[in-house]
């Protein structure tokens, strides 16, 4: 009989068919034997019954381990009361290989247990219903941007330059060419593709070799970033805002399953509509100092200071029109006040912090020149770049948005290492 | 007034709209100019008629070059021989930044030269087309893949371990825990996810610092592995060709303008649907040896053995069972012979080579162990690996399609070079 997955059970009912999937808990009450079956879509508590059962199937259940792996064939049958709903009336049961002291059983691990068998603990049903969210976010941000005109630029992974210093990149021999650093942004290349598709999206992996070991740091992480020629701040506010009601209210739709396995309370979440709160540096720093935090005008908002603005809003807040000094060298300055740069972040609720930072660019030749000098940075690997603006430059604005984070705030995590299969942090880079 | 894309002129023939974008070309006919206009959606005639407008708009053609920005007004109307099929009669036009000797001509200019200015290049007509190829193929794949239940894993980029020796990996110093590799394949991390979700597939970029300067390859490149447990060969082949099937034909249906922008003949991509050719190593060898070629059995095919077998066929073929001596220690072999190993390659008509590879993998603990040894590596790096043998091992199988190679096969293009927006060879890491 050929396979069938759980999660299309709904499908069979009254039917036989055949689960090919692994042990995830047995239980026994005399004269029935439960399996409860995982198969990688869901959860099946499987039946076995002495009285209807010739003995040596009923005796494979002794046999039975936990992540033990079968195939299990019967009869579906509605069961509001099983997990998912239905329950299959065992009538046989292929044993295909025993596991011999799987080591991560119901009770308490340790992180650190469980990250050094990341490899298994995926298949627990939090960290299942965790990688499903992830799908799902990744899933809805490029649908987000397919389905309104924006291009998909895969920007390159290695890059030529340390134009920003050398102490947060990865660095590889490359060749002949002496060195290449791992990418951490594929911004600029995106400003290239901008010109020319108008609307264009980089997605890809990204890294910061930071020695920051919080919460919120990886070494590797996801980031996708929208460019759109002819965009000014306000547009790049009303792109955000538009992509995060998108993406929050799809995965809310589509993964309220999982969702509920991970107990998250979606009152938040459910707020995420258009229009979210704008808000300036300078009306940041001043919820700062009402709520008696010594904050200087010129300072970049730290983790404690995003928490304590974020906490004033029942949404995601944008805060716009940061210092300049604080922010990259390509952000073009605020007309009405040269001391500020047209910049955007946009802080979760619930204390998630920065998900979103981005900027219109500065578009001018000769300012951009004088930028780069005022940074200190060598001009030469900025030619192409500059190019840009030779050439039929134009206002143009993007952001990046972080995934891990994002999965983090979504799904209500305490540590964004959870949010991605095999997470790379400054002490762990196994399995 | 808003911005209008030329995409969307149709819903709005005989209305004011303002473009925003490029000059791509210019014409004078006497009392009449012809503005070609790109805005990254589409390309758009625009007619300036002296009769009709006030002299300093119609003198603001003088001033136009090749990749000016600029903002232009008018009326939509319906053209059949104008680019696109519209034109618009001007009324006004804005000149954001005038571009002083773009250096792409229309003129040819060699491939290193536009290599060199790819920041600018990717604004042509044909890179155009091709991103926007590449955009709609990944995104077939991503379709494919999630509409059939698979669940994107992301593999990890930094690696701990260089199993297969260092001589094709990038390494970079990893803080206190000595090197990391850039990955190679996601493949083994897909086979845990596999054993959690059922189905999964990883999608990313990978590395090769291989020697090769040849039209097939890149040091960085994209790659999408499926991995499903429980499948076997047949049924790894079964997947592959519905895959495929499925990727050419979106293609085909939803770029049919982009493919014939780069003038490719349809002829072969429109054959391919399933049934797709299947043949053994034995008969690969077989074609060869019938063709004049002194193949010796159990050494690998190489690019020339694949162009050949190819052109016997219409369809991509898939050739299956390769001697076990030349593959990858992980794949299970034949139980009918020892020897084979039940390894998939998908190799593309038209002398386009391999654009899949792949195989059931070894699901037996203590055979796997004995593999490795046999192909001296050591065994504690793949300590993870084997877990998965030992906790409910099941059969499975999956493989790898690369990203650029099938771009450039769907294209109809003679490098890989072109397939990606800025590329990365043994001799180039720039822009």
């Amino acid at each position: 009989m050929g396979r069938t997955y759980i999660e299309n059970l709904d499908k069979h009912i009254g039917k036989d068919v055949t689960i090919h999937g692994w042990v995830y808990n047995k239980r026994s009450s005399g004269k029935i034997k439960f399996i409860l079956v995982r198969d990688g879509t869901g959860l099946l508590q499987c039946v076995m019954v002495r009285a209807v059962l010739p003995e040596e199937v009923f005796e494979t259940f002794g046999k039975l381990t936990q992540e033990s792996s079968l195939k299990v064939t019967g009869t579906v049958k509605e069961e509001p009361r099983a997990p998912g709903g239905f329950e299959l009336e065992v009538k046989e049961v292929e044993i295909i290989n025993i596991a011999q002291d799987y080591p991560i059983t119901p009770k308490e691990h340790g992180v650190e247990f469980l990250m050094d068998r990341r490899h298994l603990w995926l298949r627990s049903t939090r960290q299942h219903a965790i990688m499903r969210v992830r799908h799902h976010i990744i899933k809805s941000i490029r649908d987000y941007f397919d389905a309104n005109g924006f291009v998909l630029i895969d920007s390159p992974i290695l890059t030529p330059n340390a134009v920003e210093g050398t102490t947060t990149l990865f660095e590889t021999e490359y060749f002949d060419l002496g060195k290449a650093f791992l990418t951490q942004s594929g911004q600029l290349y995106g400003e290239a593709a901008a010109m020319a598709h108008g609307k264009i999206y980089c997605f890809g992996p990204t890294f910061r070799a930071e020695k920051s070991k919080t919460r919120r740091h990886l070494t590797e992480f996801w980031m996708v970033e929208p460019e759109v020629a002819f965009n000014d701040l306000n547009d790049n506010m009303d792109l955000a805002e538009d992509f995060l009601e998108y993406i929050v209210s799809s995965t809310l739709e589509h993964k309220a399953k999982e969702l509920k396995t991970l107990e998250r309370n979606t009152t938040y979440l459910e707020k995420v509509k258009k229009p979210l709160p704008r808000i300036t540096y300078d009306e940041a720093v001043e919820i700062l100092r009402k709520k008696g935090i010594d904050f200087e005008w010129g300072g970049d908002l730290g983790g404690t200071d995003e928490t304590v603005i974020s906490e004033q809003f029942d949404k995601p807040v944008m805060v716009h029109r940061y210092p300049a000094q604080v922010k990259a060298f390509y952000m073009k300055r605020d007309p009405e006040n040269e001391k500020l740069a047209l910049a955007l972040d946009v802080l979760a609720p619930e204390g998630y912090g920065e998900i979103i930072g981005g900027s219109q660019r500065e578009d001018d030749y000769d300012t951009l020149v004088e930028r780069i000098k005022e940074h200190d940075l060598p001009m030469e690997p900025f030619d192409w770049y500059l190019d840009l603006r030779k050439y039929g430059s134009v206002p143009h604005a993007g952001f990046g948005l972080g995934i891990e984070r994002t999965v983090s705030w979504i799904c209500g995590l305490d540590h964004v290492r959870e949010t991605v299969p095999f997470p790379r942090m400054i002490y762990r880079n196994t399995p």
